[in-house]
């Protein structure tokens, strides 16, 4: 824990940080100027901590970078590996995995927003590319099985499908807001993807 | 039309620039670099001409990525003044957005990444971003049309559903690449609108 007072317009600003407190800061304010844009300099005034404060707890921003990316990595893993993704047919799991995925996405927003815009051009964002090529290539797998099931209409595209999957459930971090969204959100997306955003009237 | 000889490796490397090649450069390495980490010097680099060049052209970066967000939005409204989205039901004229809108991205896909990765950090973004949501705000009067028309399923909350409409679309330049993605598109596009992204057997 790093304690540092700073004087502020006569009022003293007491600020403490712990690893994860600095981390928030950070994913603040690369998702505010851009990972690339952001200095550690940047990070250390708005933490109100110095730069060697800082450096105590992470290596630099890169680190930083790299434990946000974990941070949501690990939310989403955690849905393939939960019972409800690996039981039941292919579609109850990928209505299962797009509700989960959902609430990671709100819960976790922030640290999941870093993850979608990571574009490969540091050591740590090829990783997470790579991380999440792999838990698209396991979702698709499971379209796959789903059609081969019979359980999809057979004119299904597989990759196709997968990919618009992503592009929708991931979409949600765009205008997702922790306090504000209801509960009904996974319910609502899950109903978009296996019936339609706009779906006639019956 | 600026022309430059550059001496590379005892090769003359001739660079034949006009505003629209260059928009071109710069849009590649806004999307490459992040418009905040990219210079005018990294720009000039780039299209293997002088900075003094580049400035006849255009003023700077911000004006450059006015150019291109202005080439994105303009490529977008175009499609809500077409007929096909000013005549017949609300549901007609949707179907027709989403397949016109998909045919933009792809055609504009480097104009349109870069518009909907602004986070409205200069004035240009912020117009941009101002754009954006006079755009998806009309797409969402057409939405609430159609359910009051009753052509859609009446419980289609349809704020939620504009936004689930304007995230699935747009994912599109996630991956869509113009050589390469079939006429199909358009069409597997709205029907994941229309009828979902993983419809059951019916």
């Amino acid at each position: 824990m790093t304690t540092v007072s700073t004087q502020t317009g006569g009022r003293v600003r007491r600020q403490n940080h712990g690893p994860e407190s600095l981390l928030q800061v950070a994913v603040q304010e690369f998702l505010t100027r851009g990972y690339d844009a952001t200095s550690m300099e940047d990070l250390s005034r708005a933490a109100g901590i110095t730069k060697s404060s800082f450096y105590h707890h992470f290596s630099g921003k890169e680190a930083l970078l790299r434990a946000a990316l974990e941070r949501a990595l690990n939310g989403l893993f955690a849905i393939l590996d939960s019972e409800g993704a690996r039981t039941g047919t292919p579609v109850e799991r990928l209505r299962h995995i797009v509700r989960e995925q959902v609430k990671v996405l709100v819960a976790e927003l922030p640290y999941v927003t870093v993850l979608l815009r990571v574009r490969g051009n540091t050591e740590s964002e090829r990783w997470a590319l790579e991380r999440r090529r792999e838990y698209d290539a396991r979702v698709a797998a499971l379209v796959r099985e789903a059609v081969e099931a019979g359980e999809l209409r057979e004119d299904i595209e597989p990759a196709l499908a997968a990919r618009l999957l992503s592009g929708l459930v991931n979409s949600v971090v765009e205008w997702a807001r922790p306090d504000r969204d209801p509960g009904t959100l996974p319910d609502a997306v899950a109903r978009a993807v296996f019936e339609g955003i706009l779906p006639a009237r019956r």
